[in-house]
């Protein structure tokens, strides 16, 4: 933890927000593990939910006051990626990661097709979900909607807790959480799931068949991205039946036989979050989800170092850090 | 060519036909090549059309004298995944390439579930037609679909001619050949293509995304199968766009993370023929296509051995044989 100067508008599209709550990403390991070079000191995160404090001239949608939660992708919506819903990728996109939001205050590019005003001045009790809409139930939600989950299928879920939660509101009959840690198995079960797979590899996605008719799962979220879960993320699903991928495959490899092999569709990629905001915010605010049960450790913004610690000893699964 | 016993009805599901037509597919050029292992004299071929000689006991949908087309996977239709419209990866499927087809008859198994019988004896004019929609045209079809090709939308063609021919079907606005074959790229004109790209790898991606207003195409179809071909595929489509691949990717690699970056989606696979060949075999049949110029020889099947020859040196795009 260290001070540094105080955001300030830059473009008249910008908005500086006082961060209200973040956390910590399992992404955000990379760096810190010395795994993803940074070009030196670096601010850091990309989840947060905040006040606003002062908005650029042309911002329009957002005020000060306004409590307001956001992706971790920045950007406008008038180009025709962002137009079809894919804004993670937008050409002139800001990755929140590049300003980092582990701090008090933040300045958010594009702050009208970025930033949505809740209802109203949220509880205490609903900052935690609402801050989780930011990035992990998000992308546990893009994951399930690109393995084009359903109402009467079945959805296997590789890797981790909180996107079992979006694979049950969006209908499925069936959950299978794929993991080995008996407190993520307890947390997918308290998100939905039905079954709970703790084998690895091969033989994981053989006891998923076997529980989908010798099939496979319809639908399956890969949430880890390594190779032995993209295999295994493919092995567990059947023909024809699809895989959402949002595990970041740094250094994995998959096999494009393997893959026409199996008849399995993938899809996915970086979470186009914003699309799904409107919908989870709502939901989140009228009970209807809690989210907040991914988080297990809260600490002050000041302590933030010990929740790094923390995740990287695999003590806690996520970590709010409350300013 | 040699002499073999003629086919006989081995399960009440069966159909012996009498093959009018077949052809020689690209995939038939690796153990031609030595590049497939075979595990001694086989018989080859997977395309046919022909008329039926003999029924099993429990065929009901065609008789003998029906003229029929069938996919290049036999099955029935009742599982899941035949349920599902992903026929070619039913778990009792028999692939045609075991049974042969370049040959004067074939029995046809799952006879009821696999032939469509056309509406009436096509004449002699016809037959190269209803002969593509077995595989070519068929797959090819299943690579736009896989693509989300439709109305107003980009679509990139990497590796084939025959392919851009169900693109247009499918109403698309603009239609990208990528080839760098001469006599392919005027196939793909005449098949509709709008556009031709003959630029290798990046360049070619790169005068695709020039071509699309800087973002890449809505949809790609992808028929080659190499790690070259999968890339450029990959890198001319726009995030959130879509890659249909179908091309047997035998020993070429994808990079997920390669993937993950672009945002594109990827579906495809073993083409399930079946699910379209009623649909193609009315087009044909009401002269709305003519999927034929893909045939650029006729032999006739005394002289296959020519045929595999003249594709093998490049001298031929695909050979049509007659019995």
């Amino acid at each position: 933890m260290e001070e540094r100067e105080d955001p300030q508008i830059i473009d008249p599209t910008d908005a500086v927000i006082r961060i209200t709550a973040s956390c910590i990403c399992g992404s955000d390991l990379w760096p810190y593990r010395g795994l993803a070079p940074l070009p030196g000191p670096s601010q850091i995160g990309h989840e947060y939910v905040g006040i606003v404090e002062q908005t650029g001239a042309q911002v329009a949608t957002v005020k000060p006051g306004d409590f307001v939660v956001g992706p971790f992708v920045a950007s406008g919506d008038g180009c025709e990626i962002c137009q079809a819903g894919f804004r993670s990728y937008c050409p002139n996109r800001v990755e929140m990661p590049t300003i980092g939001t582990q701090a008090e205050k933040a300045r958010i590019p594009f702050a009208d097709a970025t930033l949505i005003a809740t209802p109203g001045q949220p509880g205490a009790e609903l900052i935690p979900s609402l801050l989780a809409c930011s990035d992990v139930l998000g992308t546990g939600w893009f994951a399930a909607v690109s393995a084009q989950d359903g109402p009467d299928k079945s959805v296997a879920v590789v890797g981790d807790g909180a996107v079992g939660r979006a694979a049950k509101q969006l209908g499925a009959d069936r959950i299978i959480a794929v993991s080995r840690h008996p407190e993520r198995q307890k947390l997918a079960l308290e998100f939905g799931a039905t079954d709970v797979v703790a084998e690895r590899g091969e033989d994981g996605a053989a006891h998923v068949k076997e529980l989908t008719g010798g099939y496979g799962a319809h639908s399956t979220v890969e949430a880890v991205g390594t190779t032995e879960s993209l295999r295994q993320a493919i092995h567990a699903t059947r023909p024809g039946g699809n895989v959402g991928y949002v595990g970041v495959p740094v250094g994995a490899q998959l096999d494009p036989m393997e893959l026409f092999a199996s008849g399995v569709q993938l899809a996915g990629g970086v979470a186009p979050v914003r699309r799904f905001l409107p919908e989870l915010i709502q939901l989140v605010w009228d009970r209807k989800i809690n989210p907040d049960k991914v988080f297990d450790l809260t600490l002050p913004l000041d302590d933030a170092a010990e929740g790094y610690k923390a995740m990287d000893e695999r003590q806690a699964i996520k970590v709010l850090l409350t300013t």
